[in-house]
């Protein structure tokens, strides 16, 4: 299958992919399987890793690109990528010497849509 | 100032707010502000929480209403709580004997935004 024949995935499945959590109160099952996806999202070096991944030309990166930009070392990185592919938020096929990397976008976008914000800013009266 | 009056953070909004991660590699300062917000995500019960305050009739909640649905002791709840505020994810107000609490929109919005997915499936040829 050729990539001009996948399916786009698009502003409208987004939103019907999952509810906000400001509309309904999450259920215990989903807080735990989503806690585990913000878990992998927690770490400043595996949130740059995700988006240079994510913005990477065709989608996809070769773990050989991705160690250049960080100070830390390639085994590092390698565990940091591990993470994210078993949180379910990057995908990884090995071709030849490397291993390449791309961003699931179904598990983005569950994520983005859990957080869309309410519509109308906070309380009256608020202080912070 | 009422309710009414206050401004309507609407998805136009959002969007402007912040670049999604796929369109540029993440800055090294923003990964660390936005990777703490996620490790106050990367929690069962403060996710819980934070819908449960989210999706609230008036969008605030009483830290009295907030421990009834969950098995842990109130101290628990107020560390919940507490983290989350710190992440800037919740505002709180004391008035009288409770405090109350709501979602602060922008932080929501701005990670959400971070999230938006790619506008295109996977590579081809992708094995999971």
């Amino acid at each position: 299958m050729s990539k001009s024949e996948l399916p786009v995935i698009g502003q409208d499945d987004q939103v019907a992919c999952c509810s906000p959590m400001v509309r309904e109160p999450l259920g215990e099952e989903d807080a735990v399987d989503l806690a585990k996806m913000f878990k992998a999202l927690s770490d400043p070096i595996r949130l740059r890793l995700l988006s240079l991944i994510a913005s990477y030309e065709g989608g996809e990166a070769c773990v050989c690109d991705l160690t250049g930009p960080f100070d830390v070392s390639q085994p590092t990185i390698s565990h940091h990528l591990k993470v994210l592919r078993e949180a379910g938020l990057v995908g990884s096929e090995r071709r030849g010497t490397w291993v390449y990397y791309w961003v699931l976008p179904a598990a983005l976008a569950r994520l983005s849509s859990l957080l869309q914000a309410p519509a109308v800013a906070e309380p009256a009266g608020a202080v912070r």
